[in-house]
């Protein structure tokens, strides 16, 4: 038999921002039990059109579902519970969140009509599940409740810090537990596995409050209406903007489903205090323009969000108008900036002025940046690094920067790295199946599926269909039926009268033994259509050629 | 009759990043004589499938081509020049360009089997237009022989801009002629009509030769193999990297298509010597890795270009390995941000090291910052301001700016804005028909147009076709065919035989009497296969039917 290990293994969230899912197993390599923490998405885009979700593919622990003990859930951002609703239902195990973060998932899991057995329990619990001895250790971020999860285990301790910076006056909630860190270090860590987003940046990433302060100045200085967009999730923020509102004699409406949804699970939790009221959209119309402010989602330009839809003067109760102001506190998600810049463009041109991170100081990010590493590293003297939670260029930077921390050694994994952290430091052992599933409709359709690839070619060049039915005499019966879509017309004429005469004339010219032959047929057809899109258009549309004989 | 005036009308690049297009007009309401200056385009993206350029609807102009006396092309970067061999066939006028312009023209020209009345001019010609009296005045900018056009008229004088920065030392080309330009202030300038594009940032852009000796340092310190990629069209760039090979002892071996064209387009005209001497990839390869440099398009993770084909691993005669080192001497343009982080993750996947402008000093931009629009005013002493070349955030805070640096008045058009000058200072005369064309295969559609709409739709949810046959009797003949592009398999069935099934079922239930009716039976096909969508898939594809009586 062979020697027991630990083993760590993300599944996703290494090499790649988003859609967290980490696996730690105890035993041997052929009986081992595992742990999964944090089963989060990413978003779909324009190399994915149609798809709003993509999750990292769980083949591999599925396979061993009866040996996976159970879920932990580090904080409820949509990295790393956004896939729960989807992948926990298969996964058959107890999922444990702390109270907010349980409060976020319950919504999910009512929206995807999906059950699981989830157990919510306290920040800083301690607890055991098989050969795993966790205990819950409160950080920093820009979202409530969020926890390291400092794991033992009879091969040697981890610190598995989620998502993390070091806020030592957060708008909310406690300072980082730096205590049980550090006691946990004098224990003896052997690895660290660690946030990396911001690893790239030198210094601090500064605190909430000060952002506070900022936003209480620029907000007051403001003559009419101000808007400020944020992300939902960042209670802190919404807090810190409360605030600030108040210091300025301005009531706050909250815009935005998300907005709504987020401030009454913080407030059902006892997060943010019952007594904050809001005043409602039709209401606030009424206010004098320098005693309101909108607290409103859609800082990334996502289209569907209340900005852009007041920017595109599209929402039923508010406007605005010239001398407003919009205030970005938040930062720019890399890949967002052409909606963002799109959606700034239509609120200058309806006379308001922007200000963003970039004009004032209204945002710090949720992460840690160099110094704040060095001082986890400091006090949790881990003896291995695995860097995680970010590109291949933030994982690899962060694995030498590790070693300049003092650690032996450090590894920057890749999804489906299986590796060894004990006994004898780290090593890849294997590499198990890894991949990304896309939510396609109600589907989960895997990452290499036909299907999105298709439509992404008829987003290039659309489609041509071209129907003809075959008589008994092998004669065409009736008419050949083209229809095109996604085709412009060619000098006025519709492309798919070219595609149909083009047929007919193809057909005409086929010797009578083929006539009957439907692949004969269909293959004519198919070479006469295409000719006939690429000689009038210059593209090659998909082509799908119905034949029936009568 | 009513009085001759002076009118500026952008049917391109205000309001929005690319594909300027700008006319001048003298005359009365009635009858005026036009120039243009510059006619170029912007790039397709996923917003966009399909559609590779886009380029301004030159409608109006067409309208009055009689009176179009001129295109004047201020210099060769796409977003002027790219569609010329697409609009000027139309514009039947001649086509004025200094000698590099012009080479670059030729190419496009021939490319798009393209013909024109193209007379290139020198650096600093001037020449009279009907009413029109035009000076091209050298500046600096990120390509050579950019060109700011002074206008003089019997209404008043215009100092168009094009594109610049100020640079005292360029490592190609003259300085900027600020004699020239101080002159024409000492004349009298009615109005500046004046790139935008970094008036958001403070100081000044920065020079080339200082980009040069950062990049000999950087270069020289590299242990392996380096690779370098810019943009082709700025040669000033180019030369610096040849510089900085040179002195590290290394070969230059020149990557992409774009990048050899436009050497050979400056070696040509003599802007680069004809002695610069490149190494050929094939060759290349045999080089020590310390002695060999390789410069190359792609900067921006355009899939198809060099670097990107290298990180694939798709290219055939380059392979990168672990300690090779690729510098981004480039800035990122927004929206191409998870383009070019995707290709530097691969790069490092491979073992390279990144170097980017956040890392070294290794990129200044060519457009104006603050400090120095506050020189070029001052030089030309404008009365009034017309920024252009900007986004709406760009444009507004450049009129705020202008008036800052003492003008009189100034106005952010957007495309389509006819604004008169002179006599009597600016204001908007009436708004023209604008808009954008996009080049969908080889056929210009205008951006209203279906098609392009439709494919987004196609991308989004695929589409179904079915075919059935309807005999005499009214009975289906044969089978209902069902044919699907982009959907996923249901369960492992495919969605067009489930769609099948159900248009079958439907088209039983449907009365005798309406068997015969085309519209009924289209109706009742598309609505069933609609419905079988739905419901297993969760989405709506695009629906054809095709009914053929037999």
């Amino acid at each position: 038999m062979s020697k027991e290990d630990l083993v760590f293994l993300p599944l996703g969230g290494s090499g790649e921002i988003g859609m967290n899912m980490n696996l730690y197993g105890v035993g041997t390599r052929s009986a081992r039990k595992w742990i999964m923490i944090d089963c989060g998405v990413t978003f779909g885009g324009p190399e994915t059109p149609g798809v709003d979700l993509i999750m990292p593919d769980p083949s591999y622990i599925l396979e061993f579902k009866d040996d996976l003990l159970a879920l932990f859930l580090t904080h409820a951002h949509e990295d790393h519970i956004g896939a729960v609703a989807h992948i926990a239902p298969m996964l058959d195990c107890p999922v444990y969140a702390t109270p907010f973060t349980a409060e976020l998932v319950k919504s999910k899991l009512e929206e995807a009509d999906a059950a699981i057995d989830l157990r919510v329990i306290e920040m800083g619990a301690r607890l055991k599940v098989g050969p795993f001895d966790l205990e819950y250790v409160t950080l920093t971020h820009s979202i409530p409740e969020p926890n390291a999860i400092a794991i033992r285990t009879a091969l040697g301790n981890v610190l598995h810090t989620g998502d993390w910076k070091l806020d030592d006056a957060p708008s909310l909630g406690p300072v980082t537990d730096a205590a049980s860190l550090e006691a946990f270090g004098a224990e003896g860590v052997e690895c660290i596995v660690c946030d990396s987003t911001n690893v790239l940046s030198p210094g601090e990433s500064g605190s909430e409050s000060a952002v506070q302060e900022s936003l209480k100045d620029l907000i007051s200085q403001q003559p009419n209406r101000v808007f400020v967009a944020t992300f939902a999730s960042n209670v802190g923020r919404v807090l810190s903007i409360c605030k600030a509102a108040a210091a300025a004699d301005r009531s706050v409406c909250l815009l935005g489903r998300s907005m709504l949804r987020i401030v009454r699970a913080a407030k059902t939790v006892g997060i943010l205090p019952e007594s904050l009221k809001f005043v409602e959209p039709r209401d606030a119309g009424f206010l004098p323009k320098e005693h309101v402010l909108y607290l409103c989602t859609g800082s990334q330009g996502e289209p569907r969000a209340a900005l852009s839809r007041i920017a595109r003067d599209d929402h039923p109760e508010i406007a605005i108008s010239e001398g407003d102001t919009v205030i970005f506190s938040s930062k720019i998600i890399p890949g967002n900036e052409r909606e963002i810049y799109d959606l700034q463009n239509l609120l200058v041109d309806l006379g308001a002025g922007i200000i963003t991170e970039r004009d004032a100081f209204i945002h710090v990010s949720g992460h840690p940046n160099q110094g704040e590493l060095a001082r986890m590293y400091g006090w949790a003297k881990p003896r291995l690094a695995i860097p995680v939670h970010g590109e291949a260029r933030h994982l690899e930077f962060h694995a030498d920067f590790a070693r300049r921390l003092g650690v032996e050694d450090s590894l920057a994994p890749r999804n489906g790295d299986l590796i060894r952290i004990a006994p004898g430091g780290l090593a890849l052992l294997d590499e198990a199946p890894s991949g990304r599933l896309y939510l396609d409709g109600k589907i989960l359709v895997p990452e290499g599926g036909g299907s999105i690839r298709e439509r992404k070619k008829l987003g290039w060049a659309g489609v041509a269909h071209v129907a003809v039915a075959i008589d008994k005499a092998g004669r065409i019966s009736g008419e050949v039926v083209a229809r095109c879509i996604g085709a412009p017309p060619i000098d006025g004429e519709p492309l798919e009268d070219l595609i149909a005469e083009a047929v007919e004339d193809a057909l005409d010219d086929l010797p009578a033994s083929k006539r009957r032959d439907v692949v004969a047929v269909e293959t004519t057809a198919m070479r006469a259509a295409r000719q006939a899109a690429v000689s009038t258009w210059g593209k090659r549309p998909a082509v799908l050629v119905s034949v029936i004989l009568v």
